[in-house]
Order: C-alpha cells, then sequence, then structure tokens
C-alpha cells in the first residue's frame, strides 16, 4: 500500500482562486470578530493549504481517527484560522458557530491549535518548532507501522512552517534526524513571507533555508511565487516521489491582499480593521457577508471530502481482507492502537527483581529486556546514552530497516522528547525517550506539550542527584525533580529498588492520559524489603507488614491514593508517648532513611519509613514528625514536612560518595540532624 | 588593533609533537588517577588545541583577566582533561599537583571546565552546545567593544566543539546568528572523530557539516589529517583573515594511540586501564613517568607564556596612551568592565512612574528607556519579541554597525540566553534578554548555567499569567514563575506597577553576582500606592505606611532581609480579638489582593496585603492568617501559607479576564474563597 494515489478529482483553476480567498476572508473574518489573532499568516499561504488539501491529502473527515489517514501538521500555529477554516470547508465537525467563536473561553477555535479540542486537529502547535518536530514523529511512526504493517499502511506526514520554527533549535535536531533517516512521505511546505513578528527577517537571520535541508540529505524544491497553484502542486507531487523528506520554499506575501499592510510584520498578529478588511475584500471582488462560504467552494469541498471518505473504506475493506487473512496480527495492531496492554506485558514486569543490589537505572533496563517480547508497540531509546541511561534495546532503526524497536535519538534531546509525542499522537506505538536528569531541562518544553495533551509518553531520566559524582554540577540535578513535578500532568516516579522500578513501570504503561517521568539512580542501590500500596508508596519499619507485592500481582488501573490523615498544622502528640517519626524518602535515599531508621531505633524512637515513590500520593500523617529525605530541591517538601533534608544549591564534581557527604547525605550527618530537630522540636 | 600579529616564535615540529603527546598522556594520567573521565577527545584533538595555543591564541597566563586577550572555549567540556592539560604547561596557576587532583572534590580540575573555580576557564561547558553558544556570545560581545572602544580592542574567540554540540539544536540557533552578522574573528574547530557515546556518529546523524554552515554564511574549511600541524595552522591563518566566522571541520581520531580503542566509543569516557596506558606510550616511545613534562616541552611554553606577556605588556601601554588622550572614555571602559554603575543609572529609573495604569511589561520599556543614554553598557533584545517585552531599543546591531545597543536575537530563546551568557562573561556590558514567560522553559538551560557562573544575565520575562488571553495554554504559563523560583541563584521579581518596575531593575542591576528574571504582565495594571521596604516587599493596608519611596532614593546594596516572623506552626491569636488576615500578592494579583482587602475591610475585617516582589525575601507572620494570591502554581506557597489561591492546571484560549475569571481570579470570587477559609478555620 505504499502507491498512494492522489484525489482524482480536480477543481476548476476559477474554483481553486474562490476556494483560496474563502481560507484568507475566513481566516480574516475570524480575528475581526474576536479583535484578536494573526491573519497574516492564513492570507498568505492560503494557496498552498488549498492546494495540498484539496489535490493530495488523503484523509476522511468523518472519521478523523482513520489509522491510515495523512497528517497534517500547522507548525505555525499561530495561523490556526487557516486550519479552522480547512476543516470547516471539508466537513470536520466543526461548524460556522465554531469559526465565529474564534479564540473564545469553550469554543473549539483556540487562539492556538489544540489536540483533542478540535477534531482534526492532529497536535497542539503554536510553542514554535515543535509542530516540525510531532512532524517528523508521525513520519517516523509510518515508516514503522509500515515495516510491522506492510498491508495496511502507507500514508504521508505534511507539514506547514514559518520562519520561526526555522529558526529555533529543535527544528535543526529533526530535520537532520529526518534526513538521517530518510523519511520519505514527510513533506515540509515553508511559508517563506521573510516576515516575522519584529518586521523582515533579515534583521536576525540569513541562512539558506534550501541550502541547509539539503545538507540534512533532504530533498528540496523552491516554489517562486506561493499563489501559484500549479507550481504548488507540481512541487508536491514531485516530493511525493522522492525517497528523502522533502523541504519545499514557498515564497509567499503576508496577509496577501491587505492594503497598505501585505507583505509588513504590521499584518502578523492584530487584525486588519473593520475598513481595511473591507477594503482587501473590495479589491478581491468578494462580495459575501463575513463567515459565508461560496457554494461552489462548498460543493467542491463535499466531493473531495467524499472522495477521502471511499479512500478510507477503501482501506477499511483492505483491512478486513487483511484481518481475514492475518487475525493475530490485525488484532495486535487494533491492540496497540487502542492502548491495550498485552496480557504478558505486567506480567513479565513481575519476573523483574534481583537479589543483589544494582543501580535503578539497571533494574529499569531489565524492564526494558523484559517488555521487549511481551510488548512489542513499545519504542523508544536515547539521546545518545543508551548503555548509561540503561535503555539499550538491540539493533536501531536504520533508514533500510525500521523493524527493529530502538531508536538512536542522537544528541538531541529536545528532538528526541517532540519527536515522540508526535510518535504518541500517531498511534500504534508506546513510546520513550530516556537522558540524563539534568538535561530534562533541554526537553522541557515538549514534556510540557506531553502533558498539555494528554500523550502518555514515558521519560526515563537517570543520574538523578549529586551521587552522579565527578561530572560535576553541570550533570548533577537539583531542582530538576521538583521542577518536573510541577508541570500540570505529569506523574514523577522516583523509584527506590527493584520493586519500584517495576512499578514504576507499571504505573508508566498503565497510565494512558499522560506522560511518566522515571527518576532514575546512576549508583547502585540495595533491594529493599518493604510492604508495598501498589499506588506509590510503600512502608517499611515499626508497623508496616515485611511482606512484599510484586507489580505483576497487582490489578490493572489505579487504585484509591493512599491517604495518610489531615495536613500538617492539626497536630497532637500520641497519648503517653513520644511523637512516632515518619521518615519520607524517595528513590536512592529510601535505603539511606532505612539505616538511619534502624540508628534511631537503637536510640529507642519510634520510627517509620515511607517510601513515596510519587511525592502526589504522599500525605503527612500529622499525629507524626514528618521528616523528608530527598538530595535535591526541598521546595515541594519545606512547607508540608516539619524537616525537609535535602540540596538547595548546585553540586559539586567528587566521587559521587563524597559529594552526597559533603551535603550531609551520610548515615551519621542524617542521623545527626534528625536528632537536633527532635531535640528542638514541641 | 584590528591588526593581530601572530605569536613570534616557532618551535620545532619535534617539539611540537612532543608537546601534543604530553597534552595527550597528562589527560590519560589524569583520568587514570581519577579512574573517571574522558581520555578520547584530549588524545585525538591535542594536535589541533597544541597548534592554537602556541601558534594563534593570544593571551597572558600571568593575568587570565586581560580584556583583549583571546578566549578560548572548550565546547566538548568532556574533554576538560586536555584543557587542564593546556592551562598547566602554558603557566596559569593550576600546578601539576591539581592535575594529579582531577575531579576530585575541591580541586580547581572539575569533570567539566567551570568558570571561576580555575584560572583560564572562561566558561563553564559540558552542557553540550552551549559552549559554541557562549563563544558566540563572546565573539558578538568583541565585535560591540571594538566598536565603541577601537583602539583598544582587537581580540579573537576560539572554541573547539565536538558531534555533540553541533547536534544540539543550540548549535544551529547561534551558528545561524553569528553567521547573519558576520563575525569574523569567531573561529571554530570540529573535533571530527566520527565517535559518539553510543557509538559512531552514522547511527545517528548524517548531516554534511561543512555545507550546513556554509548555508549559514560561514567561511569552511576542512583539514583531513587533524595529526597535521602545519595543516591545521595554514586553516586557522586562512581563518583569521576572513572576515566571516570561521567553521574549520578537523578529521581526528578518538584516543589517539590507544591501542585497541582508539577510534571507538570505548574510548570516549573511560579510562584505558593502566595495561593500555602503558602500551600506549610504549608506541610513542613515552618513557617519562605519569604527569612528567618534558623539559623541552615545558621551556616552549615558558617562552610562548612570555610572548603573551609582552603582548599584554604592548597593550598596556596602548592603554595608557589610550588613557591619556581619552580619560573619560578610558575611566568608562574600565567602570563598566568592573560592573559598576554610572552614577546617573539608578535616578534615571526614579523617575520612572506613570500616574495612569499601565502593564509592567510598559513600566518595564520605560525603565529601559530611562537607563538607555544613563547606562551605554546595558545592551539586549528580545527573541523577536521586541515590542511585545517592551524592550525596544532602537536600531539593532548589524553586521555592518556594532555601535548600537539593540540586538535582534531571532526566534532563538535558548541561544540568546547562551549568547547573553557569553557577552557576560566577556565583560564589560550588562546585558537582558526577553521573551514570553511560557518560553522561558525553552531557554531554562542556559538560566541554569548564568546561576551556576553567576553571571548577572537579566532575563526580561512577559506575558507572565493565564491573563495573556487569547493565545491559550502554550503560551499562557502556569508553572513558570515557580520552576524558576527553584533554580539555585536565580533571583526572581514580579513587580506589581511602575514603581515596583523600577525597583526591580535597580535590583537587578545592582546583583553582581547572579542572574535575575523580572516577570512582567501583558494587562495593564493600576499604579499602587503602597509603603516599600527596598527590598522586595511592600507593605499596603491598615497598619502600613502609605508613603512611597522612590528606588532611587535607596543606597545601592543589598538592605537587609524583611523577617516578619518566625515560620507558620507556631501560631497564637492576636490577644482579644480576630486574627490579623495578611494577604500575600505578586504582580498583577497585587491590584487585585488590594480590591479583595477594601471589601473585606467593608466586612470588618482586620486584613493587610503585602507584595512579594521577591517572594524569597517573604516569610508568613505566624500571628496571622496568611493567605497568597498568584495566578500560577501554588506549589512554592501551599506548605507555608493557610490558604494558597494559584492555578495548578493549563490555562484556556479566550479573553484574559474571563479565563481569569474561570480560574477564579476576580474580587468577588477571591473574597469568597477567603471568607470560606476564615469560616473553617481554628
Amino acid at each position: 500500500m505504499t502507491d498512494i494515489a492522489p484525489t482524482a478529482f480536480l477543481p476548476s483553476l476559477e474554483t481553486d482562486l474562490l476556494a483560496v480567498d474563502t481560507l484568507r476572508f475566513l481566516a480574516a473574518d475570524m480575528v475581526e470578530a474576536a479583535q484578536s489573532g494573526h491573519p497574516g499568516m492564513p492570507m498568505g499561504a492560503a494557496p498552498m493549504a488549498w492546494t495540498l488539501w484539496s489535490r493530495h491529502l488523503r484523509h476522511d473527515p468523518a472519521d478523523p481517527e482513520w489509522a491510515d489517514r495523512d497528517r497534517f501538521v500547522l507548525s505555525a500555529g499561530h495561523g490556526s484560522a487557516l486550519l479552522y477554516g480547512l476543516l470547516h470547508l471539508f466537513g470536520y465537525d466543526l461548524p460556522i458557530e465554531e469559526l465565529r467563536r474564534f479564540r473564545q473561553l469553550g469554543s473549539r477555535t483556540p487562539g492556538h491549535p489544540e489536540f483533542g479540542v478540535t477534531p482534526g486537529v492532529e497536535c497542539t502547535t503554536g510553542p514554535l518548532g515543535q509542530g516540525l518536530a510531532m512532524a517528523v514523529g508521525m513520519a517516523l511512526a509510518e515508516r514503522m507501522t509500515a515495516a510491522r504493517y506492510p498491508e495496511i499502511t502507507g500514508h504521508r506526514t505534511y507539514a506547514i512552517v514559518g520562519d520561526g520554527c526555522l529558526m529555533e533549535g529543535v527544528s535543526h535536531e529533526v530535520a537532520s534526524f529526518a534526513g538521517h533517516l530518510g523519511l520519505g512521505g514527510l513533506i515540509v511546505l515553508w511559508d517563506d513571507n521573510e516576515i516575522t513578528i519584529d518586521g523582515a527577517v533579515g534583521r536576525s537571520c540569513g541562512d539558506d533555508q534550501v541550502a541547509r535541508f539539503a545538507a540534512y540529505g533532504w530533498h528540496t524544491d523552491v516554489v517562486a511565487d506561493g499563489t501559484d497553484i500549479e507550481a504548488i502542486d507540481a512541487a508536491l507531487t514531485r516530493a511525493g516521489s522522492d525517497p528523502r523528506p522533502s523541504f519545499l520554499a514557498v515564497r509567499t506575501v503576508i496577509g496577501h491582499g491587505a492594503p497598505g499592510v501585505a507583505g509588513t510584520s504590521k499584518v502578523h498578529g492584530s487584525p486588519l480593521g473593520a475598513e481595511r478588511l473591507a477594503q482587501a475584500k473590495q479589491r478581491a471582488g468578494w462580495s459575501l457577508p463575513p463567515f459565508a462560504v461560496p457554494a461552489e467552494v462548498a460543493a467542491t469541498c463535499a466531493v473531495l471530502a467524499a472522495i477521502g471518505g471511499a479512500e478510507h473504506a477503501k482501506w477499511r475493506n483492505g483491512f478486513e481482507a487483511f484481518g481475514a487473512a492475518e487475525p493475530k496480527r490485525a488484532a495486535e495492531f487494533g491492540r496497540a492502537g487502542a492502548r491495550l496492554l498485552p496480557a504478558g506485558a505486567l506480567a513479565a514486569l513481575g519476573a523483574v527483581a534481583a537479589a543483589s543490589p544494582r543501580a535503578t537505572r539497571q533494574s529499569s533496563q531489565a524492564c526494558l529486556d523484559a517488555l521487549r517480547s511481551a510488548m512489542p508497540e513499545l519504542v523508544g531509546g536515547s539521546a545518545d546514552l543508551a548503555g548509561s541511561t540503561g535503555t539499550v534495546g538491540g539493533e536501531v532503526v536504520r533508514r533500510d530497516d525500521f523493524t527493529t524497536s530502538a531508536i538512536a535519538f542522537g544528541i538531541r534531546e529536545f528532538g528526541m522528547a517532540a519527536i515522540l509525542n508526535g510518535m504518541s499522537l500517531h498511534g500504534g506505538f508506546r513510546v520513550f525517550g530516556a537522558t540524563f536528569l539534568v538535561f530534562a531541562d533541554y526537553l522541557r518544553p515538549a514534556l510540557r506539550l506531553s502533558a498539555l495533551m494528554g500523550q502518555p509518553v514515558i521519560y526515563v531520566l537517570t543520574h538523578d542527584s549529586v551521587a552522579v559524582g565527578e561530572d560535576g554540577p553541570t550533570h548533577q540535578p537539583v531542582e530538576q525533580v521538583e521542577s518536573l513535578r510541577m508541570i500540570p500532568g505529569v506523574r514523577v516516579l522516583r523509584p527506590a529498588d527493584d520493586a519500584e522500578t517495576a512499578l514504576a513501570w507499571q504505573l508508566a504503561l498503565t497510565r494512558v492520559d499522560g506522560p511518566t517521568a522515571l527518576i532514575l539512580s546512576r549508583q547502585s542501590l540495595p533491594q529493599l524489603d518493604m510492604a508495598c500500596d501498589g499506588d506509590g508508596a510503600r512502608i517499611a519499619g515499626s508497623d508496616a507488614a515485611t511482606h512484599h507485592h510484586s507489580p505483576a500481582a497487582r490489578a490493572l488501573g489505579a487504585p484509591a491514593a493512599r491517604a495518610l490523615g489531615a495536613p500538617v498544622g492539626a497536630r497532637e502528640s500520641r497519648a503517653g508517648g513520644t511523637r512516632r517519626i515518619d521518615i519520607v524518602a524517595t528513590g536512592s535515599e529510601v535505603a539511606l532513611a532505612v539505616a538511619v531508621r534502624n540508628q534511631l531505633w537503637a536510640d529507642g524512637y519510634d520510627v517509620r519509613v515511607v517510601s513515596a515513590l510519587d511525592r502526589a500520593r504522599f500525605t503527612p500523617d500529622p499525629s507524626a514528625h514528618t521528616i523528608s529525605i530527598e538530595a535535591g530541591s526541598t521546595a515541594g517538601w519545606a512547607g508540608s514536612v516539619d524537616l525537609a533534608i535535602g540540596i538547595d544549591e548546585f553540586g559539586h564534581s567528587g566521587p559521587g560518595d563524597e559529594v552526597l557527604a559533603h551535603f550531609g547525605f551520610t548515615e551519621a550527618a542524617v542521623r545527626e540532624r534528625i536528632r537536633a530537630y527532635l531535640d528542638g522540636a514541641p
């Protein structure tokens, strides 16, 4: 199915031009009604968008979820009005009333395209460069799907990018990656309007973009007149038959047709104003009222949509034949597409256990090794740290072999994360990406989008504290764990040993509505013997059971959160005795907490250790002194515990245990701090 | 002084080769002693480093602070052992004992080069790509210095970069920027060893890097044999006379001379091992003990260092002549280099005040306008948002005119911040950069380095809450303010009106040991009448004075922190009455707090409003109910106040006031929440 038929219906040039003006004025009307938005980009890019949608894009507006549809990404997301116009014209569930409510609270037409809000919007764009990056991820997912299911796969990924997208660093990372893998089927149109918000592109950039993409190994082409529909069409056709990813530079005029401001930054992000808009319509011979769609355009779009529906039906027939011939593979395709875990996956995780100490990054490698055969849709890799992060996965994907499941993302953290978003949005895969925790800062903008789009991307972040040691403060995270916990919708799990690492992987895999960050140690940690409640908190100590649940024994789905009591503030002493001490720790500090507890037991204290695998699920017990130990920022602990032992300054280069000792992370120093606290406590 | 004389002393080729081996084995010995580190890069790149340092670099090891020295940046910071070897050989204050203590706690030879720790280290490198970016910043600062002080300025900036640097997105942003401005004098050597941590570069990257840099407008050259000192020298000489920035691809073998592992990733980041190191030395005919420097090499380096000292003396003479002829300009040069504020700067800030409401981004623009003539060393710009962020500054720097003070960084947030770090490190300028607060995520890795290096870069971050409105959740910060507060050493200031914005600029300018983030509103805010303590907290309300200090009236330097009392937990009610209510708010929420306070006054409550311009300086008063209002994450407030009113989810597209109302940021809703809290409070 690699042979994609172009749409079989060619509107007249007259209709084409009418449709282009329809898109232009719908966008301008939307911005005018909202008195907010970006008319310039839609007015300049309407011809390329129309040519693409009317002559090349293979989609079924009646079913935006069709697995083998072409993907379209408006990377220049500020041009959202253009996308909403297209979706409306082609019959997606986006009635004209929604266009009238552009940028209003609760509408399906937000200021920038948002995945999940508007049918047909493939991803959330607006943070520049990331749309292009997600398109690369979608194109990679297509190739990997085609390698597994060639009978039912063969679609393309299109993106329209602006100058901003191309200036952003992430464009380099992902264009280089796409060129390396030869992602044919990825076709990028550059809206080359020579204008940015502040003025001419030439004020800040002189790149030869075509030469640049050629240096990445892309097919490149230039359309000198971005209103020339036949030229755009021809370039798209040539691109479609090239085995490389394609970069088409399409020369446009921002705000095309807006008198006095076309071709200037004035038309980038402000309404035209009633008078100028009226003049533009007059010039274009446009006499319809605002938000009107000419009948001829509507009829044409209906035909094109029907053709898309027919293509889809044809594909569905093919899929049914495939299902009849290959029921197991077809079921697998459906299961992975629905993000259902295979039966054996969690059982495989349950088998992960070592008796001897090891780093949780190694525990995580064991989880991945166990999952690999059980869960073929689990794919991913690292930003050139496979060995270090415990994400070695056999042969990596190559331009001549997309059947393997390991991806060498290169030294491109941000690109990796944005590509993972694109792969997750494409569907059919569960994806993970790895780097050192400190470099989560490099990929943070994409992780935020994972959360905003509700994509279950799994971030494997290792070398999780100053215990990294000799590489020094640039490689030692301090504030990173806490700063990840702060992004809405991100689940942060910091496991203490094999059992918790397997549980963390289980929690990550069973989550389908958002990203999970696994925070893993570089250094070796002992295997602990602790009771486990299956949802992110374990208890060890005087009043905890000592048996150990294997994660696989747990039911799939989220058990109730653990509620340990009311918030700090309403404390009372235990009747007739010393108040209990709860030491809450995460990851590598749990073993330290256990060691300190043993000493405090010897000192006669009533102490319990809680492992807060998921800190968000931890609530202090008001009847206890609560002391936290985490080798990182105390900002998230300080207010809610009585004593927060952490690190609020940058680290130092030196052997890991010496650096930990420098910051007081030894049994003796922690015990002393706790005793000193207790001496002064009420 | 643009004509730079090459060093006048040419060692014999034999000495060159001996020096190269000295660098190789010093590095290998350091890694071996530490049993940690990266021997591969130094062994491969030693010839280019030696050629550069012995034949081109103009520096005075006796004075690493010489303003007109050439800068050398090891962007591939994991090769730190190479840099330490160079610094030691050339007589910087880095004795051999320090090399023996490589990567040990408290040594001057940390795992990655750290600015401020080792004399002669120009910047902290390790986070890949940022060294190249800082080199671009240094080269820009040189050009801008030369435009102001041509008589005493003419140095070059050299960088050695690895494949990792070139894969990182920031390399695109800054190389494009350098090409655009034609930053001749910037010479980048690419250690082209075809190896990354995980294996061959070809596993993840196929870029034609030379073509890529040519597309940015750089001079490019190739040295086919990276051990060929004459070829490297010739390429450096050609680069030195080219008006464009230069990119020299130098083909090397990682771990050169290490038997069995040279040319592989095995030698990237692990000690060679005693046996293999012995074999390598034997092969090279090296019979000296570890850490030994051949006398001939030492003598040669002493001569080269003396030549550098003589160059410096010559420059000093020139500077004295300049000072005699132009005492005022010479004094200005010295003042700015010492980061001393000019007399009029703070007075200029004191004049910033509007009676009518305006956004704090506009207040900030007024501050910049006032500072421009008073403080010529204040330079900066935005990532293509000058108008929106209030950082319009007249004509921007162009390749044919570096005399102006405004910089168009393009849509390159990360590159901008890293370039600012380089400019600040270069010295002679106070620098600022602006973008929308939500895109602080894009530049976060460079902001972390500002803090780690103690550089007083000023970040102007506007559109600081969901009040951004129609642009939607991708453009509405939620967790950003709190996540910036968490980076050690970053001062975060969120002013409420003109007076506080001027104070925030004053605090930012008077800080010389670290970065400051100014968090500014998009929306208009009233001018408040509040007492002000000059150090980040203002008080309005029943028991606060109503007079208003102008920032200019304050003494330079940090007044004592405001201490409002003991931490939450040891509360007591006021004798004989209702407990007082403290509403603490920041930025745009201060006016809301004041409005709510007025209503609560009418309801009979005893209420005070505190504006926590700098939240870090705020401590709750235990005798009061403390309620925080900030239109963002509550994570940093929740534990320490009684009621934290904030936003812990992503925003929505819609008019700003409607979005604020959706999240309960109206007088009525806040008043209701406070009353409900008080009804249930102890």
